[in-house]
């Protein structure tokens, strides 16, 4: 079971996650656009037939830049989608 | 303009895509995810708000892969979508 990690240098959070199907990591894929839109916050993501890694960087700029409550929020509805 | 790069260790095929908005980005991913499916090809792609990363991995295993025929037939059908 993978969680989300915080991490430096730059300051971001990140999440693995696995599926058993492409057509379960398309599914993931379709949810998460549309979380994307409501809520204008577009993760980097990598992904290929069976897995999708999020990079969720924080909205401010430059080297300060915190993870906020924000993120923590967009991060929780993403673990909602699957 | 971005072409397909043939890269080694290992051998692969790379291309960066870049879209004016997020639906853009979208509608690419979704023609991109039927293409993968009726030719059972599934590249690792990095995506963003705005551009997307597709790494091609030939499909014979090991260190002596080489990119073939199938390989650039894929990439040029990515290539018809945008």
């Amino acid at each position: 079971m993978h969680q989300w990690q915080e991490k430096t240098r730059p300051v971001r959070l990140e999440r693995r996650f696995e599926f058993e199907t492409y057509e379960g990591t398309r599914d993931f894929l379709d949810q998460l656009g549309q979380l994307s839109e409501s809520m204008q916050r577009f993760p980097d993501i990598s992904f290929g037939k069976t897995y999708a890694n999020l990079t969720l960087m924080p909205e401010g700029e430059g080297e300060n830049a915190e993870i906020t409550n924000d993120d923590h929020l967009f991060a929780s509805k993403v673990d909602e989608i699957c």
